[in-house]
């Protein structure tokens, strides 16, 4: 992995010093396993174990003998024998293969990524909790499709990518209990030379059991969903920055990255504020899927093993944790110091003009004008033109509108009639329905008579004192938003 | 493919019934060739040719000689022999294997579609260069990061778009060139009973020439690249579409989709106008990608040949067709129906204070005040300032801002509140650098002192009417977009 | 998915009759579970599902409206309101969004696709075990690399299948539980018109729980292992049907795919039997990637949603399905119908001249040799020498290898002089060690000095009647295979 | 790239210093184009040059600068500031944004790394070319299906690989072209505030030409078929590898890697001489496939730019050039060193029985048989039956065939049986069609009474002297092989 995307605790587990540190670890536990099941002595257990602990691994040494033999575990005994008796020699690696040796430290480095993961993930949703109830009653637009829909609080979105990444990590800890096993069963799984008992005791030793089924590696079908499960994560997390980039367009900044004093956020524009920290998590995501992909790939093999998997595993397995703890690590950065807008969230919502209720307003239509005569597609109707009626621009804009400038120079003038447009104040659907006042738009199917109709029936209706009381009720968030307090118990357990 | 997402020409290329007509068209043109060449009397050919095109193939006869024998080559010609006096049997797929018939009309059946593809990717291009000549200057704020940049003219971002597709479609083109290629040398390729003479000639009259080394097949790294072709510019269209999504987002609307009168854009809220089409050209990418990543992974077969090619090109190939012929049709459909604002465009350039000639000012400045002892590094955070400083909130807006609601009835009071506010100018760059206006901000790391000195600075030097006049040049669309008129000549050859 | 590879039963879970069928059923226990909780009378249920029960739901009507309003949902509620006095409309579709209906009838779907998926993959797995123990003595070498490892029973490699088989559907088990849950909480899921008690009431009919956390649609993380899973599960079953392919190599025919009386292998080549049905699990397996890749992407979506999963969904989902059931059924198919030939194998074992105990013999050089002054390293190159010198070619035969013909007349040459080659008896591993008859090779880097000295000692060695007494049991099926009863016992609880 | 994988030419391209070097290069070449365009006085060019030149750039001084920042573009500009009088500061990065200076660079990179690809290609390529030549009349058995096919020279085999190569790399090379282009249009692509005379001449010191179109950066859609390209080309490889891998295994071992002396297979099993390089290439492959997908996914991007891309290239493309090297330099090494087995390649050849001639058999007695009544189908029916008899086992191996041991003892005595079969010559196809000795078998469909009628018309046919004469001839490589010429003609230009 490039430096710069690097987790410097991941690369520590994935390093040589590590990896040579684990496949002792699996030579002495045999020897264990073979003490205390009788087959050698004590005495050549502790001698061998004395000697390794007190002549560290030349990696050095290891990784010129590996060029010479082309074979790194061979080349990891011969580095080790040169500290034993030769007498010694044939207790060590005794009817085994190398992937025995290297199985399991191969489960036990990606548990001790995943540790790591652990301990960043539960950083971030500890913030993203924090900030779900902090924001618990700031409200805003939710938005489908890009187009405001209807009121939500700042909290209960949180609470959607909370639990987003919750759904993520569960399969992902589902997944990872495969992880207890592995194998020393030989050169084919079939414990040719090899024996069950030394490899339960042996695994034993080093917290693990055994997997029945191995041929000389353990299936890879065991670690695929790893992959896939961290990438998955990755991709939540993606999500989420796409989230608070759109949130992060200008015009209407709702939140933004957090900034260190002296930033530069272009070489060009001095005025730029970038999200590039969230951008860069779709970055992180695209390259997790691509590691995710190589690393299902490893599935199929043939036979009782080929080895077009180890080279892959070597990069994509480290490279897909460092990119998992650095997405992890980057939101969780920038959520700690988000700055949130919550004015500029009513903004957008007195921009909206109440259409963010026409849901309510079409149920509330429905039931007080069900004897009307007027169905269910007609109260649609209704409600749709009302929506589309306060989107309608005032004369002078509309002309500016339909103006297609033919120069630059014409651009200017349009600009400059923009900047003298008397303001305006916008138009309700809270308050365009009770009055009857919807109008013909050519956008919509809806002959004059039938507006002038609805008008009528419109203007009956709210004459009456309690359906205006009730209808303002309507665009309230104490209404609208009355029943997130269940998705704060059902998800936070909070009342 | 799904019928919702089918082309019906596509779907007439890749039929049963084409497919064994232009088999029965290389079988004819192999006996053609035998004559032509010598081999046998015209008669055998005509009388064959004769039978064969009085008697059309029966889709279904074939269909369940395939089930009978495995083998839909072989049921195919049992079916056409059905037609044919025995003695005439010998002469038909002589010498040669099944895939020396099925590669010429594989590669003819790419050729169809890729002409469907040309035909709507003209109607696409033609469509983007008249909308590129109609909103030439129709000016916009150009998006780099989400956030606002410098302007653009509508019209010139077309440009990008329309020059996007050519790089994709110049791609196509040119790795499309292998279908001119096919092969008849038999069962290996080695042209074992077959002659190279008889393949040469059998290939002219099917308009191809001959490919050498192949196998039993083609071989797939040919056709990969033009999967990949038809994939990335499926991903051309969903970047269009994507900037469209932007732009049609709720609050600023700058475009969006056309509507049919009648059209209902959601169950629940009859508000919604969403911008389906062009989110689904986003689903038409993602299956894309899917097919070209199926299609890529043919390259990869054991020797002489295998054959899980086959079912993967009999779903993957047509699929895809299906998903560009879609991802086209429904971009051009929705670009020639574009409802445009440059009402709402001139409102964000409005909204932007000015900053988006923030990079002409910095320049202006380092020039103009070169004399001045401020290094490019002041001059950068002068700018910087001033661009921060113009977005700053009014008092009572940031008391908004800085509330945060502990209950929904105090997020309604926020929400009258900022209902009532008072409405404002906004503040230019263009105004508060003239007049020497920078304020202290939180946000950045700069002295008072230093700004109380910058203030000076500039005050000084707009003290000149020279420097005023160009100054406020800098902010015209004539000014800044003078340069487009290059991309419109380079790309389109237009003055 | 072309007809070719369709499931019938898949086609009849994802066709629009059974969607809208499901969606039906959704209306309807929302209707059942307003009544319960008290909000409308049950004669109101009652006569919208008799109403609708005897009106079976017209699917070329809905198609049609379908295309008008561009809205498959409310075309489906227009379609379903022909059958219902007007004054009864208000109570359908209350409060909830076309996703509120859709959600539960897709996991359903889902849930009925994966039905079929156990009830195929049970028979396959009973196959698998099936063979298991036929095979339990039937001998075959191991290939690590393509290379002869050591011995196994068939019936042993057959276990690692069926545990491979095992782990891929445990990890399916334990994606699809997410499938229990579905959501009603409205446009933008936060219950903003509809109810929680409703949701779980409605839920419950259905014979599902409520996911809380969802937006307009349920997160699309939930339902990603499922695809990956199900890609994973056709992935194993091509690195079987690979094996399969591998020992079907004609030369040495381990095992055949069943045929059909009356099948052609070839329409050039009278002679061919291919594995034609496990190279076309490969290419399964190939389209499983891409639709997992497809769905995997759909994780990612804008805010409370937009709408590109949906044209993916509708396409991959059954479209993997169907990939899946075809990859288990004939993997089914031709296993039940496997041709093994046990013959083949043995002859394999003979041809591979006892290397198969190499691993053996070192251990047991190693011991025995402990006190004549031979490293590992020696013992290791012994048996190394040994190995490479029993496939040492006699002289005629080196001749024949070394000659390079230069022209086709000379390789008829060749041929001929190979077809007369006296024919010999294979030397054995077993052989040539007690007899102290290592010979010097180019390939190692052996010393003719050191060879000697090796001579010496193993004819000494051997002069020992109890080493070469046990010596001969290293070669034997009930020593090497004694371990594999524990894999018997371990994965199929069979003694 | 993890550093067993690395490529040390490939590192030296995309490190550090070489980009930063490229830096410098744009700006210098900016500045060399407002001199030569008279924006300013050459002096300064020659000024900073000279500056700059003495100075090296301080790699640890900008690394630590971009990470206070967060804009490496600015650090590099202020490392380079720091050398150089303040009153030039303003000419340099003048009137350009930070991809400005790095899009050329970028492309120069990409460029220098397909030399180093070209370079190794060509070797490789010779290599295939020498050894199509050397094993030009060396025969073979092809395999379609992995089932022996027809015959074949194994230096024609070669040639497909040589061609399917050369198509890879065709493709590369159009698909590069776009390397030629780059950009310095500013911060949007629209020359706001640069100029395009200076793009072009700036491009033009760097030896590139202008791209009209592009935004902030270049568009990825450029880049894309580049990965796409050169992830197709370790494909290929990986085919090759695969072919190889076919070869080598054991039991048939046609051809093999090279080893060198002292080298050792496996840590339990010292026979062993596996094609790791080889099974090395499928990684690759894996590997390389993972990285287009990667690159491929940053076509799409927001607006006039976002970037998520930057990311991804800093690892995907460096990471995919050692892939693509590695193979390259793998394959290369193993087929300059392959030990070629003609000797095992005519064994297979001898024991196909002469069923690599069936088609031309079929051929044969099409045409021999015309006026015998019988049609197309029976001959196909006696060649398949011939097919079949000359493998049917001698009634003693049938026996061991047929047994199905219950205990490893019994394994041991069919494997003792087996070695104790006496040994048969094989029948040949040659033969037993002209004796008219063809039988019945259960597993063809042909009944007794047919066979019978066939024996006898091919007894009458082969008592014709000429034909027996001609027969002969079918199963000799000067016939069968007597088209390869074209081939070598086509590819090589070799008569």
């Amino acid at each position: 992995m490039h430096e710069r995307y690097q987790s410097e605790r991941i690369s520590q587990i994935f390093c040589d010093e590590n990896k040579l540190k684990q496949w002792q670890n699996t030579e002495l536990a045999v020897l264990k396993a073979m003490y205390r099941l009788g087959y050698i002595d004590k005495k050549i257990y502790d001698q061998i174990r004395k000697a390794w602990l007190k002549n560290p691994i030349n990696i050095a040494w290891w990784k010129n003998r590996d060029q010479e033999t082309g074979h790194d575990l061979n080349a990891f005994l011969d580095e080790r024998y040169r500290f034993l008796p030769t007498k010694l020699h044939q207790y060590v690696h005794k009817n085994i293969t190398s992937y025995d040796t290297e199985e399991a430290p191969f489960a036990i480095m990606l548990k001790q990524a995943l540790e790591v993961v652990d301990e960043i993930f539960t950083e971030l949703h500890d913030t993203l909790k924090a900030l779900a109830l902090k924001y618990r009653y700031v409200i805003m637009n939710a938005r489908t499709h890009g187009q405001e829909a209807e009121l939500q609080s700042f909290g209960s979105r949180i609470l959607t990518w909370y639990k987003d990444l919750k759904i993520a990590k569960d399969a992902l800890d589902n997944n990872r209990r495969v992880l207890q096993y592995s194998k020393l069963s030989g050169a084919i799984g079939k414990y040719g030379s090899s024996d069950p008992t030394i490899e339960e005791e042996t695994l034993k030793v080093l917290g693990l059991n055994p997997y029945y089924g191995a041929t000389q590696i353990m299936p890879r079908i065991l670690y695929a969903p790893i992959g896939q499960s961290l990438s998955n994560l990755v991709a939540v997390i993606d999500k989420i920055a796409t989230d608070l980039r759109l949130a992060a367009r200008s015009g209407q900044v709702l939140m933004r990255e957090p900034i260190k004093k002296g930033f530069k956020g272009s070489s060009a524009m001095p005025h730029k504020q970038n999200p590039i920290n969230w951008e860069q998590e779709e970055g992180m995501a695209k390259m997790a899927t691509g590691y995710m992909i190589m690393l299902t790939s490893l599935i199929k093999t043939w036979e009782e093993r080929s080895i077009e998997q180890s080279s892959v595993e070597r990069v994509a397995w480290p490279d897909l944790f460092h990119v998992v703890v650095r997405s992890l690590t980057l939101l969780n950065k920038t959520l700690k110091g988000l700055r949130v807008y919550p004015d500029n969230m009513l903004e957008e919502i007195h921009k909206s003009r109440g259409v963010y209720a026409s849901s309510e307003v079409k149920e509330f239509l429905k039931e007080k004008l069900s004897d009307s005569g007027l169905s269910n597609e007609n109260i649609y109707r209704i409600v749709q033109l009302a929506c589309f009626n306060v989107f309608e621009p005032a004369p002078a804009r509309l002309k500016i509108r339909e103006t297609i400038p033919s120069s630059f120079g014409e651009a200017l003038i349009s600009l400059n009639r923009f900047y003298n447009l008397p303001i305006e104040r916008y138009v309700s659907l809270a308050d365009i329905i009770p009055l009857g006042e919807l109008k013909f738009t050519e956008e919509l199917n809806i002959a004059p008579s039938d507006i002038d109709k609805y008008n009528q029936i419109l203007k009956k209706l709210f004459s009456k004192e309690e359906v205006a009381n009730k209808w303002f009720k309507l665009f309230t968030p104490e209404f609208l938003l009355r029943n997130e307090a269940t998705l704060y118990w059902e998800i936070l357990r909070v009342k």
